[in-house]
């Protein structure tokens, strides 16, 4: 008789009964632009009841797949490294329980909490990031735990050749000269995605979803908006090659619902979280 | 020296005076997600006074074609049998002045009052819904009437083969494997359209155009927003094609001026009714 | 190390645990201006985890009492009698637990299922009602279940002299004139809340308290604002008068967090649900 | 069987049938700071169907009152002098009516028109103005015809002593100055308007109600928000006073409808309006 | 240890050090729908500074071109030819100083003091306009100074053949039938602007690029949206051929930030002037 | 000719050419509810520019004061301890130029910095606190340096009876108690606060305004709105009585124009920074 709306697609499994684990994260506090990403954990709960769990695109349907919903972390307002850790704490615990970890952000520089640990895991780990900003910096305003530093911090770990960027149209110019020289680089659209199986055959690869690779006309909820990006039908399409890799663990940051009158950009996020799910189970070919 | 935007484009004329006839049905009581399509007629007849009257695509001009505004239903909150009753009375009323009903909802349930008694005037009713979801649940939280249930009303009318679904990119599995098998079914885009002509050549059409099927970045303004879905360009393109068959009635159904904050859904609505109106008169050799 | 914000004030008790019971009703399909009162349980319940449990008016502390969140019922949209049917079993259900159940709104038609188990329970039950409209229509827009009659279906329930109605500011002619005949009616304000303990003594007392009593400076979040109420610290100080009382139950209804964009109306509801909670914690002696 | 929400309060009657006439101007282009005041008459039409016809505070009801709804001005954008002339002409056809006339803003420059022609009618005509600021400039930006000049235009027209203005709290310093010495001035608050009935007897009374008189806490529609002004309460309170005068036209400006996402700005203008048609009644003995 | 977020760009440099210089003007009085392009130019400041000055598209840099930003006109609201004056004056000011001006509306009519000036200054000026309105009416709600005029007071002034509209879908009949027989006309989309380069060489080139070009989804905040537009990526695209012309000024109009509650349109504005900086600093050869 | 708005109130004085310095801290990192605070700096100062010189209430005119405006602190964020020196610095700055130093934040951590130099400067500082919240945890979510804990370092800092505090309505019952016992505590209203001449006599005194102090329904934009607060009114009348005291530095902190889309708790703000001059320029007898 009671409505059951506070865990992701009303998923009601405890995480020893699940293939993944979700949790969410509410830190925005290195955000330089509009914060409120902090929000998006629970907004997109909210959310994701109302969304069906069937994929026309993909043809399959949450209720195939056994998902737990671990809650939100408290996070320390002010206090970047010590909710790094915290994320990492709960990237390694998921792990240990062999479930797959999925983040949500939150922040970009969250990523880096469960890169640390994923990287200490997998010797090979790959990293793919989805995004709008090269995010490359040493520092930013002074400070080395930025959202405008976590994929610099990520090279600093996994070398270079191990970071697979796509989307990217903002930087500057010594990031993406950077970039194009140490990373996998592939700015304005996803069109090379789909070269990434070849490429990475059975490596175990973690997924960075910064939503901002959208067009803020398809994704207006976020803090830096950067016009010029994909449109949602050329990311769902995208996403749909990584079925073929093996991936470990991914992550969804910077949606902003504070900035989503409309809450398209809600939708938008749960959707791609529901494909995503979807396409890290075909991955583990347990779906 | 007065203003008169208190009817759809400032058309003066009254029911016997016209070739079509438009009443609004401020009605959204079924509606699960975010409610407000309630005030979509009066928003409407607002903005609709600010649209050009000339179509530069189909070059015509609403000044051309002469429009009755019956104002709105009276609609008891509440009762979704008895809104559907007013509709259906509205329709005949219309149909009986050998006029062309044109409905602007309120949500997409309403569609069946009109469909109905369309349905009883036309021995072989085609009905093309434009869309994002199936609409073709037998019940909704147990409720039979409802947004949700409002095609399978339709079927249960009309039977197998006389409706014609575009652009459907939501909907529960069995929904979609009923669609397959029962419906003119052509889901995620339009294209299918232009074949319309050759299959139904002179049978009377009712077209349902649910505005979600537009994807939220060019129609924001929706209870239940699903990305993926077609731009603006694309529905006009498919649409002009309808000038072609022997419209009967539509409707437009599903703005939700609370939540379109910018106001480009109430305008790319306004737009959308211009241009039905001109295929509309194009169909039936008025302009 | 996990956030808890799924239930109200974070309270972690199971019904057999707690003194009482909180449910939410995510219902609002005869609101006739503007919907989205169906929003207000779960933006309560996020908002209630930023709110202290202390209250320096009371001197009380929420960490004192026991209360259950049962969470929310699910509502068929449209049909408003097996709305009131849900209700009605919930709060039988608490009752038969021997819990004080509390209701959160949606929409004021709700109280009606609340009163009549109530009033089953309590021979002699009085109804102490703060609004801003008297809601005593017998019908509305052809309807008799709409929260505009929800009051005259009380009092068709309980009789003359149970219904003590404070705050009144809007209605018909008719309405006024037959609250003055047949009510306890104080229209304007809460002045004469402070005589109740010396009218009612022990008799057991049911509270509704429509939100829309506060003036709409103190409480925009409404779908029908109806300026010249009371104040928020008006309304503070007469609730207080009523931990004299023996209260049996209470609800708070008629927030439309969808027009609050500052969030100050959720805020005044989950401080009004503390206070309230804290006074008939005091009535029963339990804190 | 169809609604009717295109004239304000559902009123039917036409001019001839009518004891007062009601006309919007949707005219702000002298605004400075935020604009959109040019929404407000119709909005407050929509909204005013909401409203009950019953004043509760004055025990009178709209249905005694006949008032025709003249529609909105069709205003040149860019031309205050000759939106001043409409203003003029509409308001000298009612006067020839023998109708009362109610002008509805836009902005107070608009209240110039009115005064022209009352002025001219009545030789002894009187101003009450309930505003916050003094809107005494001789110009503003190098412009003469502006909302903040249009007092001193009134008071060139009308000579000392026939203005009476209260709840002022913001302008120049030579503003005060001269209102000190020029008109009846009551900065702050409205405390001094019952005296306005011996003083003024039987004159001719036009009142200008610019509508952020009130605080912005109880009025947030208002493109210059001034905190410091006067609550819902005490507006109506006071405005009650003016049923001993003879008042003999009036009208309600500066509502932006815009700024006011609640909808309560306009909820309080509508109910300004009920109750300042009934005192206008009140005042003529026809109600 | 200050931050600088006065100027656009936070550009250092007076206008003598400069190359450029850039003015805004915050007027919007003859906008007949929704006004507020007067907060344009302040928004974009604001919002400017969180730009990257790198351009991964162009691989041009802002840090290499000096502009200065001469701040805002101080506009007397409701006189237009008195702002088109201070245009003019300005515009003639910069052209003195042997810089190119850059203006940022405020609404589309300003054009048309800065066309006044390049047009004395240069005598085979050649206009290119990108728009989704004609503004080719002779006058507009009686006035011949408006929004919906700019482009026939520039034909007037230019005469035939010199004014190169792209993107145009909204006018009368009239308008349409005018602009193809008088214009180089390019309606709906910007497919034919690389051919500019051979047919006009190297005379002097205004650009005007009225941001309501681009579709609502991609450029929400603006007074009158018009589906059907270019996406932003098309628009980037077709301005990049505009560096091979000879190009002597360019404007930005008709970003309305009041209506843009996620700011992306705030953003897209200020990437299509650093754009516009990059292409006319090519242009030039200066970068 | 030009506009100049990128001062506070259009003040065109350098530091050594002033009286009073104010200086923007755009950091709201600490921040557990609502974010936005950074916003406010630059938000005040364009609405600043809107508000008239001259003070009715006090009789006075900011033109008769001399005001520099530094600009806004380059706040790094995410690193409280470090924003706090930046505060430090900026204020020892201007003390050493025997100015007042005015602060706008921000949230209300940065009182800290300042109270920490003017504690150095000044042996026996007193500080003034208005505010809805205590502040007076030791750590928040394990952070010391909070929002939520500012004031108990500042107690750390001065010591028992040198803090003042006022209108306080929220804390835990433990921060009530400490409240109680070691500061002078004025809870729930401003009261007390002409008593402070007598207590105070000529020590040096740093006001620090909490603006939330108001209630929500003058001052909705602020994070964590806490109703049952002070009008505007009671604020303004309490405040005038600060004329008689020994000023050294004020700060107005936590406006959050995010969530206030009418702005009217920026235009609040603006307000009571005026007749915060003022009262600081007669407390110093420059005025």
């Amino acid at each position: 008789m009671l409505a059951e709306h506070t865990r992701f697609f009303a998923y009601p499994y405890q995480i020893d009964q699940a293939e993944m684990a979700i949790f969410g994260v509410p830190f925005d506090c290195t955000t330089s632009n509009k914060p409120g990403t902090r929000f998006a954990p629970a907004r997109m709960r909210l959310e994701s009841i109302n969304l069906e769990t069937y994929s026309p695109d993909q043809n399959l349907d949450l209720a195939d797949l056994k998902v737990a919903d671990l809650g939100d972390l408290i996070c320390p307002f002010g206090n970047a490294r010590k909710v790094l850790d915290l994320v990492y704490q709960q990237t390694e615990y998921i792990l240990e329980q062999n479930k797959m970890p999925i983040m949500i952000g939150g922040e970009h520089l969250l990523t880096l909490g469960a890169v640390e640990v994923m990287n200490e895991k997998y010797s090979d780990l790959q990293l793919v990031q989805l995004d709008a900003h090269t995010d490359l910096r040493d520092e930013y305003l002074g400070e080395k735990l930025s959202h405008a530093t976590v994929i610099k911090h990520c090279y600093n770990l996994l070398g270079a050749d191990r970071i697979h960027a796509y989307g990217i149209r903002s930087g500057m110019r010594e990031e993406f000269e950077f970039a194009e020289q140490n990373l996998n680089f592939n700015p304005f659209d996803l069109k090379g995605m789909s070269k990434l199986k070849d490429k990475l055959q059975n490596k175990p690869v973690y997924v960075t979803l910064d939503l901002d690779v959208l067009d803020p006309a398809f994704f207006p909820g976020t803090g830096t908006p950067e016009p010029g990006g994909v449109t949602f039908k050329e990311l769902l399409s995208e996403l749909f090659t990584l079925q073929d890799l093996n991936i470990v663990g991914f992550d969804l940051v910077e949606l902003c619902p504070e900035v989503d009158p409309s809450g398209i950009s809600t939708a938008a996020a749960c959707k791609v979280l529901r494909e995503m799910l979807l396409i890290a189970g075909k991955s583990k070919n347990i779906i």
